[in-house]
């Protein structure tokens, strides 16, 4: 049941990535929202709202509670979310007073968004690693190679002779102003209840909001759940990342196709022509590049977000970040791969 | 391992489809590959190219093979595919008189494009099916309420009152118009051979394809390999169906939300608000709508596909083409549950 | 005032086009919108639903008319389109008694999309010819150079030898597909009144409507006001053709770079380096390409037409469709002039 | 010729903007141009690179150079760029000794990506100005109506009341970041000379560069020529700008089809329905953010932006961000209009 190749038996190998999937799956997201209801619980105890005690045993629960799947899936096809459900089978583990004392105030936006922030910000750490990582690798061939020839090439034409030190500033300079991005990107918790007002917390919303923020280690912000500017930054930086890295696949593609100026060891091999040595990771770097730069699109579609909560658009974008957080993390893996793979970059 | 919804483990209930991802499981891929490479044994042995009894040895190991997919996968990281690992899989169970004649003038790209139309045929036929039985709830509709009375709405404005058969036409006609291109489009083989020349054929090559394509229960056409306009035009068409749903969705959505011309029985329920029924599977159908439009953006880019096989154009339409078709399925799913909880429509 | 290169005074040299640029001229347009009017009396008047005298008298008035444009820009800006203030200016022109009889029971919708369609259909009569044009210049090509060697190329790397021939096919198969599909493209009337019912015109409507079609030369059809279909179907042919275009483009600008298998005159000079000698327009039919590939997404977004008539879904399809004509006109040229610039391909 | 509604006769009273368009007119690219190019002679004066004298004729002739058009339009035909003619033209204007210093060691796109960053920061200064005029606006409201009673909606239906306060927050909150953004946004000169190396200027051609960067009134930086961040930042602030203001359309268009709880003024007329009172800018919003937010995809795309200079990917974003910046503008001025009409807001 693999219609995404990120998630496929065989196509995972080339576009997946094993390290930035988990925070995919089903288990994280439950594991988010879990580790959500019981910062809410806490932090709503901590401002009196609940007592310590349902606090307590719902953070205890939550710490453990696997959810039944099979219910959770029909409650989805009905509900169009998960929460619901998810809540309902935490009532009824936690017992009757504490049940009470769950989940109060929130909403199924403030559970799902926040545990895809959660998320984001794991992958993003990651993602900044990496390209510290490619940066590195970019470092190294420019001790390496730095003073090297290469022709320059402009409209597809031969221009005039650059060092491999210009071309590899080229790739570099994009990739390092995304690391101080993705380092500084904010992810903020979502938290507006039934509307988006909080209209169950009374005078000590924002308290509350602040401290579940803490507890979470995201960002305290005014809930966000039909201004989803949050998601389209990080789209954007996701695109804008997997595009930089694919411009660096069609230059390498290109040095590939010339030849004499680029040598790689590894290469695809092909079923009918046992000489090739096929450049795969920079073509499937131009792929991931496309990928991302079409779902972005989607994501700004669905700013135009109606009311206080957007079921169409809201929607839209599960069907679209996850993928592109995918699509990101396969193409820095692949990128930090290609670069390894470089034996030689221009002429001596 | 889910980042995408249609294949989650609890989303799928809401976007997936269980009748249409099987067809893009890694199974159903490697079993019509194998369908492939025996259909190409069996046409070449039909017309001398290699023995009938290395045809027969071939299908017989095709019908039953196993692949090792650790080894599929990792062999896909190296070589962008994996038709090469598939092949020296089978060759070793075939034997090695056999193995000589397995695959023979056959690319990669032959066996995963053509696994492909095998499954969107399939797929095609399934959707026909779905659409006709929307088509036939939404004549139900019509004669029931046809005659009760709707208010009209043109520029989000009460313009003049209508009947629910005004209303029920405008979702019809589209729908019937892509019921019939299902009908009609057309699946081609894919067989051009490393570099789309069928160069080690000689002059039996066209006969042999034309073979191959009758064996498959496929058209019979030139090798497109480079012209991906059969992948856009079922793109375009999935885009199509989807679009002329969440039409109807919106629709339905905002009379849901008027509240007076429509009574729908089920609705999801709000983990916040106990009251609500929302009209989820209409406003999915927007979200599935707007995904496939974003989608499609993406199969037209790979319309430049450079030279004789494009990596990165190729990989591109993987990332994209099944996940339309996963929408497209889920999308026809909804509708026909969604005008199946139509319990009113219009006023007497 | 010219954001749109396809309208500017320099660039136009390189991404407008003479000959398609006037269908999309307001005057054309404003021509189109009375030739409709002249077109409904006169069918209304066969019909008897108007007097005779009047039709006259409304043909006679809308064939040498000249709007008010001052106007008609600001009764747009306030009515989101400019028939309400055409209509307004004809009344005053065609005098009291004819009046009554101009626009009878015709929408805005009507009459703008209509307009459409006529100069769509003048506009794809020329784009079969300039395919037509091209297919024979690649038959030149083929009859002078279709023997010549040429190294295939898959995934960026050389992998066999091909002919001359093999690559002009792969070119042109598409192309032959697409010259096909404009000559078979339906262009349908729109004429559905207020809320597309044709609720002023009684029995007749479909008479009517099918006398209005025939005197414009459309194809009779229902109203498709919310059903958009047609506009998906010829966007999606356009984005095809400069795709398939595209597709030649970058295959060109490859042979230039690598060098010793294309010769081509002409090419764009540089204000950097004189000895170059760009392959502009093959690098161009590549943006276009993917200018149409990215606007086709956002006509896909708007099949999502709510109600019987949906203003953002409808002026969001102005923004795209006019440009998408213009891009493959203009992809059409070059990749006409492109070919003609071709005085060797392939070695001997 | 005027395929572009943002530059149409009549549709530009609705798609257009009369004060953002002629920052997008061939005039002004070329006053930029020019102002770049005499910037460029003094930097270079400054340093010793050029007479003084020469540096002062170059500026003088700048200043009212008026270029035949004609022939830039034929050159950029040919050439793909308009530079190399302009500067032709230019340099027999200057005479044969400034001639030699005339636009030296840049090249083309130096001269056009720094055109519009001119452009650009002016464009996005006057934004800045009218989303504060828009906050205004809703501050406005918020005195006049906050208290007022509305219904939340959510996943369109009726959820819990809120305030007509808590609706505007969630208009206010993301555009006031927007105008954050705008007023924070760097517009960096472009200088690379023929393949980005400033080859030609020696040692001092970082300090050239920085003293061109103060002449123009731009942030000094290193050559973006094939690194196209800063253009997709941009296009990405431009659509989240139109994107927020097509959610803001969008509650509109849905509070004025629900009827009791907005009362607007003015309001488009309609052909066939005189009573009718169409929300025509705030449909118009939603077009114009879906626009922008398919448009971004194809500036995305354009990242992939192959080796020191691609044709192919520059003359995309030639093709999409003027209208992108037009689209904004169009949207600006329509959000303030709109929030104008709102002569009621809620219920006491």
């Amino acid at each position: 049941m693999t219609a995404s190749p990120f998630d496929h038996p065989f196509l995972s190998g080339l576009l997946g990535d094993d390290e930035i999937a988990p925070y995919f799956s089903a288990e994280a997201d439950i594991r988010a929202m879990l580790f959500f209801e019981a910062a809410l619980a806490r932090a709503e105890a901590a401002h009196g709202l609940i007592p310590g005690e349902a606090a307590r045993k719902i953070a205890e629960v939550c710490a453990g509670f696997s959810p039944d799947l099979v219910s959770l899936r029909s409650a989805t096809a009905k509900d169009g979310v998960v929460v619901p459900d998810l809540v309902k089978q935490l009532r009824a583990e936690v017992g009757e007073e504490a049940a009470k004392s769950l989940h109060l105030g929130a909403t199924s936006q403030d559970v799902i968004d926040t545990s895809l922030m959660i998320r984001l910000k794991a992958v993003t750490f990651l993602f900044a690693g990496r390209l510290s990582a490619i940066l590195t690798g970019l470092d190294t061939l420019e001790r390496r190679f730095g003073g090297n020839r290469l022709m320059g090439h402009t409209r597809m034409q031969a221009a005039i002779p650059i060092t491999v030190s210009d071309r590899l500033d080229a790739w570099r300079a994009p990739l390092a102003t995304y690391r101080d991005r993705l380092t500084e990107q904010s992810f903020p918790v979502q938290f507006g209840g039934a509307a988006g007002t909080l209209d169950k917390l009374g005078p000590q919303a924002a308290a509350i909001r602040a401290s579940l923020a803490q507890e979470l280690g995201l960002t305290d912000a005014r809930q966000w759940q039909s201004g989803r500017q949050p998601i389209a930054d990080i789209a954007g930086l996701f695109s804008s990342i997997s595009g930089g890295l694919g411009k660096m696949g069609q230059d390498i593609a290109l040095l590939a196709q010339a030849g004499g100026e680029i040598e790689l060891s590894g290469g695809g091999a092909s079923s009918a022509m046992a000489h090739k040595q096929n450049p795969v990771s920079a073509e499937v770097l131009v792929s991931l590049a496309r990928f991302n730069a079409t779902a972005l699109s989607g994501i700004h579609q669905s700013l135009v977000h109606e009311q206080e909560r957007s079921g169409a658009a809201w929607t839209l974008e599960w069907l679209l970040l996850p993928q592109m957080a995918m699509a990101t993390g396969a193409s820095l893996r692949l990128a930090k791969e290609l670069i390894g793979t470089i034996k030689r970059l221009g002429t001596a």
